[in-house]
């Protein structure tokens, strides 16, 4: 059964109205008026923005708490002790990695994320549960949302161990990208972790996305290393840094020389755009070239109580946390969760054009900046043509 | 008309579900299963959390486009252009004070808020012409929520001859607080403008409110300025600081030793919630005592194209903005939102007691954490006991 579909009067990414073809799951033809089919199923648009579908590029499927009930915050505020506190919770809330992943994913979908690269904890306590969990859900969604995997070392790598060893094993397995996370601050050994993870992401081919918390001159430092072992393995291009604090650092003119060095050897960030941390400056990252995608982070667990999923919610938190008041600057905050997520994720053929795979957002708004600072439910989903979500509801019901 | 009511099955702040019977306006009685009376009206309340109506203490009602149709941003980046931008599209669009301070006070009403502190331009060009519209509305709305009205010199008080003079004016008319804004970065006359606006409060017996948008030590230069004017004239208790980004200084300790002082002189602090900017802590000033109070800011104006008025997401960026995860430390953040403007506005018999002005909103949510995290659409809404919204929306029209 195919998906065929004519979508009548929307307006791609706030363009002139116009009527969309999609035709095995692609985009056929874009022009005005297109004429009627028998048998060819229609959609009125009623003028709405058309976009992408929304990319998340960076979350913890495995561990939210949606739908669980309402459970006070216990973690104490260190970055250890949240670490510790969910171990712990994991296993007393029996926080399940399928069922978490299977509810986070479909809340993400009726918010029009039609792609999702979700951090999955490995541990020597949890072992590959998380990951074999998530790729149960990813299973299970085949066709309605591309989830991609990277094994995380949350609890240490060096300071941890075994969990090299059950990252290897993740990523023969269901992991698609390999995953580090502040080298000095977690694991107090960046030479021993980076080039672990480094010689991982070689042996399997595969990419890396590194969560760096450190701030300041610490994460600089971590930051040119990541610089270094990038362009000694020839990894341009497949390297993440999540969060990169560092590059919030005060000295200004320091943190460009960085943006310019991840620019030139096509290292990307990913950000939540945090608003009580130093954050990279989209600007600074668009101008040097960087690509900035951006992610919801945890979405309501033992870290915190915040998040729902909607990746244009975090594109209005983008603009705020940058300052970003003209159009076209919000435009480009729309653009981070998408285009910029699409190009990290390696996702093909992605976009509004001809050709481009049919992941599609209908959304009620005026032009796009409104779109993004009123989020109204999402009215369609498409993904690969297929209608995923209505009304901000994906239409597969959660567990 | 009496506007008596029985709630059935709310949770005031998330408390043990009760009975609350409403009377002449009030809080009358609060207690599980109250017998129900022939010609007395019941809501059930399916257990929902009931919240005091909620305080938007800091907005601009004469200058939002609400319902405006969408309008490209035009205003740089600097301060002096944002207003100066302001004053010409003022004119060009037709931004009616009284139309869009209805539209703006509606939809707040809608997201539950019953009392608002606005700022309103007073100019050379505009006149009164913006405190006359909101005073129109104040009147049109009365009953259904309490407007207090900011003379604000957006335009400068020292460096525009003239200024002095309306605000004098409006004053002795509908305006109820004294606005002032950087003495030093609008006016370059600190000493000039603080001796002016202190000397207004004075002769009028009015409170005052003044955006301090200086950073690090200028804005401290100014606050010092404004505390020693707030003893010399015994006004403690009387005086807002909004913005007061300079308490967000890198130097923690010198930004501490100012809330110090501005505990002691009862100086209270209004906060966005900025993103972008250095901020005061809400920990620093509630570990000091200082009074926080929150609001919008500007809402869809020609300064920026953020806002939408629900001081439950304003909690959210609250939380967000002072990292603040544990429970207690989100229902503080709605504290600021609701208990902590109500007393800068100083309304009377405010909160969830017996006695109380039976000002209420319920919102269907497991706990308040999780209603400012999830934010859903205000089921009900009472001002003085009388239904005003109802599932998000004023029950008035918007024009």
């Amino acid at each position: 059964m195919t998906h065929d579909l004519l979508l009548r009067n929307v307006r791609p990414f706030g363009a002139a109205a116009t009527d969309m073809l999609i035709r095995d799951g692609r985009i056929a033809r874009i022009a005005p008026d297109l004429p009627a089919e028998p048998e060819l199923a229609e959609e009125p648009g009623g003028g709405a923005i058309l976009l992408p579908g929304l990319v998340e590029a960076h979350t913890h499927l495995d561990k939210s708490l949606w739908g669980m009930g309402w459970r006070e915050h216990q973690a104490g505020p260190s970055l250890r002790d949240k670490i510790d506190t969910e171990r712990r919770l994991r296993k007393e809330w029996n926080i399940d990695p399928e069922r978490q992943s299977m509810r986070q994913a479909l809340l993400s979908l009726g918010h029009g994320s039609t792609a999702i690269r979700s951090h999955v904890d490995v541990d020597t306590e949890t072992g590959l549960a998380g990951i074999e969990g998530v790729a149960r859900t990813r299973e299970a969604l085949q066709g309605l949302v591309d989830i991609e995997i990277v094994a995380f070392p949350q609890s240490g790598l060096m300071s941890r161990p075994g969990t090299l060893e059950l990252l290897d094993k993740a990523l023969s397995g269901a992991a698609d990208v390999v995953g580090g996370l502040d080298p000095c601050g977690i694991d107090a050994d960046p030479k021993g972790q980076l080039d672990a993870v480094f010689a991982l992401a070689d042996r399997h081919g595969k990419p890396i996305d590194i969560h760096l918390h450190e701030p300041g001159e610490l994460g600089a430092f971590s930051m040119e290393m990541i610089l270094e072992r990038t362009r000694a393995l020839g990894m341009q291009g497949k390297v993440t840094i999540s969060h990169a604090f560092c590059l919030g650092m005060p000295d200004r003119d320091r943190a460009r020389a960085l943006v310019a060095d991840l620019a030139e050897a096509r290292i990307h960030v990913a950000t939540v755009a945090t608003p009580s941390r130093p954050v990279p400056l989209a600007e600074d990252l668009r101008a040097a070239g960087v690509t900035l995608c951006a992610g919801s982070d945890g979405i309501r667990d033992t870290w915190g109580p915040y998040g729902n999923g909607d990746m244009l919610e975090r594109a209005m938190l983008l603009g705020l946390r940058n300052n970003l008041r003209a159009d076209s600057d919000v435009e480009h905050a729309l653009w981070c969760c998408s285009w910029g997520g699409a190009h990290v994720m390696g996702l093909e053929d992605y976009g509004l054009e001809k050709g481009c795979r049919a992941d599609l957002v209908l959304v009620e708004a005026e032009s796009v900046t409104h779109a993004v600072v009123s989020r109204p439910p999402r009215r369609l989903v498409l993904k690969g043509g297929k209608i995923v979500a209505r009304e901000g509801r994906s239409l597969r019901e959660a567990p």
